[in-house]
Order: C-alpha cells, then structure tokens, then sequence
C-alpha cells in the first residue's frame, strides 16, 4: 500500500442521461436518484483511494438549488479531499446540461464519506492525502473541522 | 387548504425487501440506494401536509450507522415536523430487520427539506403544523435552529 | 418459536410511489406490477409470522377495479389471517390515493399464500393464528373454505 | 375490425431470464416477478386480439408448484381463449428450464382477463374467439363458467 | 452430449413491451436497450445448442432502420446457423408493431457470437450444425466468411 | 450552429461499477449489458457534438476480450470522430478494473453511428470534426472507408 495518495489518483468522472424513472411527476430528476448517483461515484473515487471495498458512512448536508429535467445530461465529478485513519472525505461537483438547448449549470456539490473495510467488514488504515492544487489545499483544510461537525451530529464526539 | 395540519396527518410507513441489485459486494445495502428510498417516502409526506407536488430542497447531515443486508427488510417512517411558508421538514427514521434471525436495529434518522411547488415549478404556500405530542414538540422547536443552519450552507442566509 | 401469534404481529405497511416504468400507454400502473408490489408486502407479513424464508404458494382471484395513475401513490396493508401447518393466507388491502387532489379508493383486496421454508426448501411448522378483532375473527373462520378451495384448484385435494 | 378471429391470432411466446433481482434469498424467483412477467404476455396477447390497448380486469387463481432459479430461462405462452363483449380471458402456460442440466417443467398455468378500452379508459368492444384445435374448444367452453365465478367473487353478478 | 442439433433446436422468440424507461425524449426505444434484448435472446439460442453456459464474444455490424415507439412490441427470434469449436453464430430477427394501429416492421437483423465457457470460464467444445430449410443452408454457407471477417477484425486472424 | 468542431468538444467519460443484475451466473457483466452502456455514453458525445437528439443508425462490429466482474468499475469514454451530412462515426473505449486488486485491462473499443434528427425524426444537418491530435487525424481518415463499409453492409450503397 502506498503511504500516500494524490487527490488526483482518485479523480472520477461519471456523465448520465436523466431517465422517465428517475423524475418526478414535473418530469425532473428526483433528489433521492441523484444522491444514489452521487454516492456511487464517490465510492469509485474513495476505493481508487484505498484499493479497497468502500461502505459509506456520511453525507454532509446537500441542498438542490436547480431542477435536471428529463433527457438532461447530469455530470458527476469525485475526489478525496482527505483521508484520516479508515475514513475519506470525498468532494463531489455535479452539473446538468441540456445539450440540445446549450444550458449548462451547477446542480450542486456535497461532501460525503466513506471508510475503508477489510472482508468481515472491519475498518482498515488508509493512504493519506497530499493536496496540490489551491482549491485541493483549501477543501484539505476545511476538512478537519467538518469531520468534527459530522461526528458530532452523529453523536460519536 | 386547510391552514393547520397535525404531523400524525403527514405520517408514512413503507417497508421494502433489500434486493441484489440494491446491495455493494458485500451483500450491504448501499448508502445511496437506501438515501432514495428515504426521499420517496419523505416526499410522499410532504406531499400529505401539502397537497401539492413538491420537490427536495435540501438533505441535512445523514450518517450510516449500521448495514442493512440482503434479504434485511427496511422500514421507513416519515412525517412533516414543521412547515415554513413554502418549505416543510420532514423527519425520517429507518429500521432494519432480519426476520428470520429475529434482530431489529434502528439504521438511521434524517431531516429532509421539500418545497411545495406549483404546476410551473414556483414555490407555492402550505399549512402550518400543530405538534401534539411531546416528542413532536421537540422536533418542532429544533426545526428552527436546524433551518437556519442548512439555510446558512446553502448560502442563502 | 412462539406456538401462537396475532394478526397484529405480522402486520405490514408500504407505500409506494407509482413510476413511469410501473405504467401503460394510458399512463395507468399495470396489474402486473401491482400484483409484483402485493407479492412483496405480502412476503414480509408471511416472514414476520413464521420468522422464516417464505415462497409464494399461490394467490387467490385478484380483480382490479380501479386505475392508480402515474404519480399516485399506492398503499398495500398486508396481515396473515390464519396458519395451518406450514402455509399461512395472507390478506392484503391496496389503496390508491392522488394526493394533490384529494382522492383515495381502495384499489382492491387479495389472498396470497406462502409456505415457511428452511434452507434447502421444504416447508417447516409455523405458529398458529389467535384472532382479536371481529374482523380478524371472520377472516379467520372463513380462511379453511377458501383454503380447500385454492387446494381443489391446484389439483391437492 | 374483424368479427371474429382464431386462438393462434393472439398467440404470443416470451422467453427471459431469471437475473438477480428477480429472486429472493434462496435465489429462486419472486412469485410477483413471475406474475408481472405473465401479465405483460398476456397483456399482449389479448391485445394482439382486439388490437386496442387493454387493461388487467382480474386474475383467477394461480398456484405456483416449482421454483426456478436464478439463470434459469421461463418460458411464456399465451392465448385467447374466448372474448365476451369487451372482455377477454387469456390462458397462460409458463415452462421453467434449467438449459445447461436439460431439465424443463411446467413451472403454472393462469387465466388472466383483460378489458379493451379506449383512450378515455371506457370499456369496447372486440372480435369473438373461433376456437379451432381441441384444446382450444375445450378452453372456450370452460370459460363460461370461469367468467361466472370471476365476476361472483368480484361482486358483479 | 449430442454431436449434431438442427438450427430449430435452439430457435427461440421473446416478445417484450417497449416502457418508458428504455427510451429516449422522442419517445423511441433507445438503440443500446435492444441491443440488450437482442444479447439475451441470443445468449438463451446459444444456450440451448450448447447446453452450456455462454459468453457474447461479439457483435457483427448491426444497422437500425426503424425506431419502435413507447407501447410497441418488440418480437425477436433466434437460433444458431453455424458452430465451430466452442463458438456459435446465432441470426437474429427484430420486428416491431404498434397492435392497434395494426403496423408491423422489421426492425432489423444481427450476427452474435457466443463462446460455451465452462465453470471457471474456459471455452468448450459445442454440437455441430446440420442445417435443414433453405434459407437455414444459406445462413450455414456464409458463417464461414463472417467468421473471418469478424475474426480479422478483432485482430485475431 | 458552429460549421466546425473539435473532437474534444464531444468528449464524454462515465464510470459505472457492475451490479448484480448486470450479471449472467458466472458473474461476468453480460455484453448486452455493455453494448447498452456504450451506447447511451456514445449518443451523450454525439448530442454534444450536433446539439441535437440523435439517434444510433449503426453499431459497426464490436468484440467481447475482456469479462469485467461483478464489483468491478468500467470506464467508458466517447468521442466524435468524423461528422458526414446528418450522421456522426463516434468511438468508444471501454476499461474495466477491479480497484481492490489493482487490476485495470481495456476491455474493448468500438464504432457507433448516430444521426442527428429534428423534433419530427428527421435528419439534419451537423457540424463538421477538424481533428486535432495524430491519433485523431487516423480516425477520422478511416471513417470514410468505415462509413463505406457500413453503409453497403445496410444494403444502402
Ligand atoms: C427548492 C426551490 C424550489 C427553491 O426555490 P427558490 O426560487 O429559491 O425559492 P425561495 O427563495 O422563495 O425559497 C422557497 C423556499 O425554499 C427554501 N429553501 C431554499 N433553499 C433551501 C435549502 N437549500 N434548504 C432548505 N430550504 C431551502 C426557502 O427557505 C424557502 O422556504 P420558505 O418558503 O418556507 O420560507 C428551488 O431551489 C429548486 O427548484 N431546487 C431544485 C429542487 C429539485 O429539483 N430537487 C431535486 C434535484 S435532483
Ligand atoms: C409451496 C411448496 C413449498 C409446497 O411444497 P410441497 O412439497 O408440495 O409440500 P406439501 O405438500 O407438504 O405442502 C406444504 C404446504 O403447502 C401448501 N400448498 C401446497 N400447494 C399449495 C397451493 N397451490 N395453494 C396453497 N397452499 C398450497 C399445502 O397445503 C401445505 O400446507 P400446510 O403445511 O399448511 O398443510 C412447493 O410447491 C414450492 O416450492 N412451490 C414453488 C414456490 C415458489 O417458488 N413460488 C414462486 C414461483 S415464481
Ligand atoms: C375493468 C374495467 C375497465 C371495467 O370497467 P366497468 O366500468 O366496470 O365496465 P363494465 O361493467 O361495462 O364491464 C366491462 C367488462 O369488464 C368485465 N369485468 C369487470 N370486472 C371484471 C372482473 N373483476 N373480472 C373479469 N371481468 C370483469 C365485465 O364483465 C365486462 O365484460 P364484457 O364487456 O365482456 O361483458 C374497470 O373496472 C377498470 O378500469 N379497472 C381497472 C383496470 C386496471 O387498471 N388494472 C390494473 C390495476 S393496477
Ligand atoms: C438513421 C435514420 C434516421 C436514417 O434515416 P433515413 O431516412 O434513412 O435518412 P437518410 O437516407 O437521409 O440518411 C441519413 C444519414 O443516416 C446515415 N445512415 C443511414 N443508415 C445508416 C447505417 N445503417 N449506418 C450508418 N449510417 C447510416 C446515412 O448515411 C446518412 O448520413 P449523412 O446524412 O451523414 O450522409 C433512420 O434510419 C432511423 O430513424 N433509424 C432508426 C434509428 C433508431 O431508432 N435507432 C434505435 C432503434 S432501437
């Protein structure tokens, strides 16, 4: 195991057409199948971290500020910000685009994270994270204080 | 519409079986797939205090405390615990069981934010929610302070 | 295994939204699906009983009198009226409700049955049924002519 | 619109393949699956008889007496047996096969019913059945006595 | 296992509803989605020459000249012209119809190659073809350039 | 509308993790199952390209080398090659990795032709690809001879 990662190593992108079964009667995407769309991502991202299977184990609040309508593209980009002991934070940007219209917006972005586990499901040590770029030092930074915030309304500090 | 509406008038249950294709290869539910189920039996409450199509605001902090497994049945419980002008809480909280082994453990509890909408998509106003009994009037004094922190995230405060 | 259990006990909600995919031209949810959705409910009512795996033995005549639409939500109550040795009726009530307009039907009733199996697929003793309500109580009574019916028809007796 | 057309008119075979969500835990398929699967078939036939759209009126009672397995191929056949003045009964056959152990069974048989509409939903009318083979004459004259019992248990007659 | 099988040994047909979740925002089954159908209905032809388990080794150009609708029925068949060592080429027919109007198309026609794999994956040896009709000898005849074809352009001649 | 475009500007990568229903009984991804992912990611880079609905005209010959397994992640990129009158050759590659194991193979690339169309279905006209790079420049050569080839493989020269 490599002692420590690039946020790049874990960079995903993932591009989906918003289906009939995944709207609402207004015909837009529903919140519930976008943050299934979100957490698979991050997954992928938070395992090419870790090399290892991935459960999640938070999200951080996420708000909806724009409505993807059906036949809309959604785009979903992941990394790890930071990684602690078994546990990643991963960023996650998602945009919609209406192709044909030439629309393209920011649907919204989320934190989310996952912990690392062994075959019986027990937590394992993770590669920690060098942070390159500005904005990767800057979401670095934010992290500690938002792991403590999320633990505590787990009620675990 | 009526002006005030009790949350047992917005109360939901469903119940559903953890299929293959909902599970990660550990044969664990995946935290994705269980966050869309929580915002279609969420909505469905909202929808109940509302009358009114709504759509998902925003999701606060969720954490997964424990795995559901293939085969686990969930249950999802759901009701509004308060109402703004155009926007209403909903609490939600998830057990999971295995029948045949006899254990029950609760999974996890959420807020989720919806906004009742008209035909074209423009917030439209709802009913206030008269809390009865003691525990809805906790959940309906904390909606205050928990509106203004996800309010302040989304950065419209 | 407790020898005797109530109805209550394995008394079974879920609601459900109807999608898209669940519709026919018309955009009506198609019997089939509903039939799929009862199944489920019914399982995890008969699994409650028994604490055991259960198949689907066979479901009385189901007629359908009503059209839910796209977007209505569907509601299915499931509880097993009686137990023989291995196999339980389970009776299940649908309703459909169209929320923002205000109406609710019963879509329709039905009796399925299952039998409790181990793990290698052969049916296994189940607990008795101790009827309470008046309405448990006719079901009850009623479940062993509708048993040598659905038993007649299967070429068993 | 013909008057009158043949049981092989709105002959129909599917073939499909038991995958993962179709089965529970013991990996066999659902009942409910399988009752989904035969009213899509049916649902076919009997419009391939009226060519209209249809809707599922009833199903009679249908036991299940064999369990395929996941990877298994089910095999449907469906007809039209006789029509009424906007009713049709529509006799399925469904034969399991494990393809690589060359074993094959007749997993049930069913007599679902269908009523043409148009696009308002109201019931109307369709071609009438010439049976032609014995069993198909043998099927026609059993449903006589099948739609009296359908329509008694559904408190129409 | 038998040395010889005549193509109607492994003629399979499939008949399947075209839902709103496999098309596009015009409302036309999506190209990708009946490709789809068309693998299992072919894997389930090559299954039934073999009795093996098989794998999709490849796709021969496949041209689509007609969109199926939202509602129309799709028809495939299958069956196996020709077999090699461990593979099979299997001729696949597609036709389309919307039933009430009363139109009915062909869709399109396709090659795929399957391989017999036994429990660890590896190829196995398959029946010989003795094809019968006129059209099934045609089919026989012309395998063998295909096969080069398909071969070289896969980089294995 | 632009008259020309890049091959970048079409550009589309998704990453998807193989679930269970994308399985045959050796838990492999069902190449029918991948033909479906190719070809939504392959029509999400030719929208981009034309602005347009599009709909696949042709899927040139395509080989199965690799099995990517249940768990594993496969990563599907698309762009443009060559733009004609109304139709657009765009190429997929396709990787497939078992994260845990470090394991990463191409599992194969392929052809696929899709047309721009208006609201009605018509064709209509698209931007022409100016390609860039020496590994575009050789694609977009090809194109003519492949466009050729399948073409006269669809009886249309
Ligand atoms: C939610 C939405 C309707 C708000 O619209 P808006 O034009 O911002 O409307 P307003 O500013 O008047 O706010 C309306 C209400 O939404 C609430 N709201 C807005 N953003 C919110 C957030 N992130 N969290 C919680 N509530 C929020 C406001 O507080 C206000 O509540 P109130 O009427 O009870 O006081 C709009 O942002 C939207 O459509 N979002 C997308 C919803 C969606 O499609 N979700 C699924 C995406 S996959
Ligand atoms: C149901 C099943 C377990 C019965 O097994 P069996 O070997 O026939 O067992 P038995 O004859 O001992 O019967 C066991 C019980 O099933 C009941 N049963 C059998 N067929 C039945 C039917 N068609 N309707 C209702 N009950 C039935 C018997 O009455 C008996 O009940 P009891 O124990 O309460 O007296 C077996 O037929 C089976 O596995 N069927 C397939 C179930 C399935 O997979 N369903 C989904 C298919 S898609
Ligand atoms: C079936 C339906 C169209 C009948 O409508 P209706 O207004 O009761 O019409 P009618 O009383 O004129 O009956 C029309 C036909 O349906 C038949 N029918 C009605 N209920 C039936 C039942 N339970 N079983 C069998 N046939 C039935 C009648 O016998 C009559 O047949 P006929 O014209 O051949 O003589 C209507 O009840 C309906 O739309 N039901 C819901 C269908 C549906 O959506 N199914 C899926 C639900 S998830
Ligand atoms: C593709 C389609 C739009 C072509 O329509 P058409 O009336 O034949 O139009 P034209 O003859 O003018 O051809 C239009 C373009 O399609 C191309 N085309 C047609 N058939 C093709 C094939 N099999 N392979 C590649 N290109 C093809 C033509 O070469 C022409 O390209 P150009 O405009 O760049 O010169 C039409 O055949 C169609 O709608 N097919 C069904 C598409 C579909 O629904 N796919 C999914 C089915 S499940």
């Amino acid at each position: 195991m490599k002692l420590e990662k690039f946020p790049k190593d874990s960079f995903v992108i993932s591009t989906e057409m918003v289906l009939p079964n995944d709207t609402n009667p207004l015909h837009n995407l529903m919140g519930g199948r976008l943050l299934h769309l979100m957490d698979v991502v991050a997954a992928i991202s938070a395992q090419k971290h870790s090399n290892r299977v991935v459960v999640t184990a938070s999200v951080d609040n996420v708000s909806f500020k724009y409505s993807p309508k059906l036949g809309d593209t959604v785009t979903l980009e992941a990394k790890v910000t930071r990684a602690f002991n078994s546990s990643m934070e991963v960023f996650i940007r998602v945009w919609s685009e209406n192709i044909p219209n030439g629309t393209k917006v920011e649907t919204n972005t989320a934190f989310f994270t996952f912990v690392a586990v062994d075959q019986t499901g027990r937590p394992i040590i993770v590669p920690k994270i060098v942070p390159e770029t500005d904005s990767e030092k800057k979401l670095y930074e934010g992290a500690l204080q938002r792991r403590e915030v999320r633990l505590m309304m787990a009620g675990r500090m």
